[in-house]
């Protein structure tokens, strides 16, 4: 049988197709479990962060979160009816955007073209292992980097382990310009104290060698 | 710039990929809900299924069935500490497919290729309101019709309406060696009894002109 191309199907396909009588939608799971985000049926759980009182379902968080799960099924949790959890370091905004994203896996719709947001929740992904949501952070921090977010984005790829971000951050500072502009922000001065051990792999990479011979033999004094 | 084709992959898209330095994988909500159906952690209810006790989260019952909410989350639950739910009128592995289903969005590994079981199935999920579950398993009897589990098809079509299984049904009966065939199996017996208007939709169907002429003279006798 001669086989032709229709619009990128091949004929044996148009077949299956004329023999298709039922059409299975793709996985819905991500919605359902948005929407017991939305209705909060059945929270069995509160939080209290930053004074908001924010309900849960202890199952679903335990699910997705190794943290959350040995903290909300512990020993003492087990049998507590309706417990009350405090969440401390960590702003409402955050928190919440962190619960959306347990629910659904995306990013809720007003976090998702905000930097400063990514930031922040690649920090709480990491404290509660959500490992997917760490990704996207990651991801999306890669791609916004600039003189300006770049010393943050290295601290925080130093201080969460982010192999990725830790790479193009590097790549941004292979020009010299980029590295110039980055000294010159604020968030050098704290990349500096907060994350020494990052400025030896700068000297590493990117300080000419004559300089580094200088300075070594500085050191020494 | 001039643009190459290279495997398929458009030059511009080869230097989104250079630049990409952190890989996103694909949602894994259902694999985490699925390593929640398999240690049970949490779990806060108990089903007793001919017999035999099977524990689940009702959180994620409620958040896939509208059905297990309105019996879960209802007044009378709503503070019981573990209930006990029975369930009537079902064998237990049809009900722990359908769990799996709930939990996963897949058929579960031993049921995925038997045909009796998606029967089961469809009706368990039709009862419980997990619509996507009806449809794969309308799919796969749409896939697996012939003379032998046709009536019985045809019969589940028609007592939990789905149209695509019942079109499948009707182009298989198309071919009056399919027809008589159907007619002969013990499943045909079940398909009168139970579901007489599918009869005269098969007779409006199927049954030469002349033939359903002389049925309307003999019925007015």
């Amino acid at each position: 049988m001669r086989c032709h191309r229709l619009e990128g199907i091949h004929c044996e396909e148009i077949t299956m197709l004329k023999q298709q009588f039922v059409v299975v939608p793709p996985s819905n799971m991500c919605r359902d479990l948005g929407g017991l985000l939305k209705s909060m049926d059945g929270a069995d759980m509160t939080f209290n962060v930053g004074g908001e009182k924010v309900l849960a379902h202890r199952s679903v968080l335990a699910a997705r979160s190794s943290v959350f799960k040995a903290e909300l099924f512990g020993s003492m949790m087990e049998n507590a009816g309706n417990p009350l959890v405090e969440i401390s370091d960590m702003e409402s905004d955050v928190f919440k955007s962190l619960l959306h994203f347990i629910y659904t896996d995306s990013m809720p719709e007003i976090t998702r073209e905000d930097v400063v947001m990514a930031g922040h929740l690649l920090v709480a992904a990491d404290r509660y292992d959500v490992e997917r949501l760490k990704l996207v952070c990651e991801d999306k921090l890669c791609n916004h980097i600039d003189s300006d977010t770049m010393a943050t984005s290295l601290a925080l790829a130093e201080q969460h382990s982010c192999p990725g971000l830790k790479e193009a951050c590097f790549e941004f500072l292979a020009s010299p310009s980029n590295f110039e502009a980055m000294v010159a922000t604020d968030g050098y001065e704290h990349l500096k104290s907060s994350c020494p051990s990052i400025l030896k792999e700068l000297i590493a990479r990117f300080l000419p060698a004559e300089l580094k011979a200088a300075k070594d033999i500085i050191m020494k004094f």
